[in-house]
């Protein structure tokens, strides 16, 4: 169970990865940001660049992930949470893993591409996972991309 | 099925593979080594940095398919063959699906972390996979790296 405050600052930091997902949308990206926070401290955020970087890697959590452990100086994110406004994809979660990320908290979901669907043991097994959070506002920016690019 | 030639080419391949991964084990990384092939012509080859680079999405296939769209110019390797030393994890499966590599061949299973066992959708639903290529000497690799570190 989540309380207020920490209600609040879900989504407060799913603001900052959204606001991200915008600069993303701007540079023509598939708009996906994405936040790591550690005790309450922004120590990295990222936007999809696949297009600009070339690079089907350059997903937004792949960034934040290694812009974090750069920050922090360890690679191992075991007190962090990752905001991202999409739920992570198969890549996204294995690094999510791999970092032993404990909390994750995404705005939409992705019933094609999600983590859920192609690799739901990807996480830490003490993972805890929040969805939902802004899920409107997340969800409602990949729609107008996608209806843009029709 | 694969006819004597191309069985060649694949230790060809495996073994340049095989020589990243003693890169890895020379700078303290756990050996694996990954080359990406297209027509016949090597376009990448990476081994981990994990520990070098401070960063869990530093995997040799993660680092090959980077460095292989930058030098053909395009994030999608639809032309292309990874090698790789090791059977991916489920972070570098979901990058060999995003970038569309329709022919993957590995060297040694990896029971714990492979991409089989966690995420068997990852890849293009066409791709065809290719494993047990010089696999004796890609888990000796591996297993002396292990022995040693006890």
């Amino acid at each position: 169970m989540i309380n207020e405050e920490q209600q609040k600052k879900d989504e407060r930091y799913m603001q900052m990865a959204l606001d991200e997902a915008h600069l993303a949308l701007e540079a023509g990206e598939i708009p996906i940001g994405a936040v790591v926070v550690c005790k309450d401290r922004v120590v990295s955020r990222a936007h999809n660049l696949t297009e600009t970087l070339c690079d089907v890697t350059a997903h937004a959590e792949m960034q934040a992930i290694t812009a974090a452990a750069n920050t922090l100086g360890g690679k191992y994110l075991t007190e962090c949470t990752l905001y991202v406004t999409v739920e992570p994809c198969t890549m996204c979660a294995g690094a999510i893993g791999w970092a032993q990320i404990p909390r994750i908290v995404y705005g939409a979901p992705d019933d094609k591409r999600g983590y859920h669907l192609l690799a739901p043991h990807a996480f830490h097994p003490k993972a805890q996972v929040t969805q939902g959070v802004l899920e409107d506002e997340c969800r409602e920016l990949m729609q107008n991309f996608f209806k843009a690019k029709r």
